[in-house]
């Protein structure tokens, strides 16, 4: 696979409920915000919101399946949570290369999560190691 | 509220194929070293593994449920995967107060996940604010 610096991939997705619901019963995650919608109505948010780091999984998937794909090692990821995401909003996650190491197949991406209005939601930089298709 | 330096909460976990495989169609994760025994078998790996981010939602469940609890904000997160964490094996997340800002409830943590046989398998680092429990 060839990759250069400013490579990208997208994704768009909604978050139903139901993935919110399933996602905090394996987190453990009981916050009544995630699906609550009385509990959320009273606070700054107004609606149920998305788990920031369920989001994230947007750029796990893109690293796993697309940019490099299958034989990624996920090494390092930093993310600032910038915006809410409501559940049921379309989001579009991207990751774009912005360092290839030349010493071995290291790879550092931006990733990004754009709200439907616009905003940035999320931001940060993923780390990978890339043993290719086969790797052993 | 009484926060801390120092205090800290665990939970042990155990993920289970099934829920493996249904965060990988959430994020869209096709990369089969998450649920194909005999891809898996072919990599350095040698059994399926949990997606990293996914383990770390462990982390976003002890913030939202635990410490601070229901209130609280996910600002920010650091993570280093540095061992592969395996489908049924049980692991311990932890995270430790290390900072508490003066001026406005901002808390930093930081965040572990321990596997089995003692490894640490991540490493990094949470940011909240902590709205309290009846937060508008």
């Amino acid at each position: 696979m060839d990759l250069k610096i400013g490579d990208a991939v997208s994704v768009k997705k909604i978050f139903s409920q139901e993935e919110v619901l399933a996602y905090a019963r394996s987190s453990g995650d009981t916050n009544p915000v995630h699906f609550d919608i009385e509990y959320a109505a009273k606070t700054t948010f107004k609606d149920p919101i998305v788990q920031g780091l369920f989001v994230a999984s947007l750029f796990g998937g893109l690293l796993g399946s697309k940019l490099p794909g299958k034989g990624t090692i996920h090494l390092g990821q930093t993310l600032q949570f910038l915006k809410p995401i409501y559940v049921n909003e379309e989001i579009e996650a991207t990751i774009r290369i912005i360092s290839i190491r030349s010493d071995k197949p290291v790879i550092t991406f931006q990733a990004t999560c754009i709200k439907e209005n616009g905003d940035i939601a999320i931001t940060g930089e993923a780390v990978v190691i890339y043993r290719g298709e086969n790797f052993k």
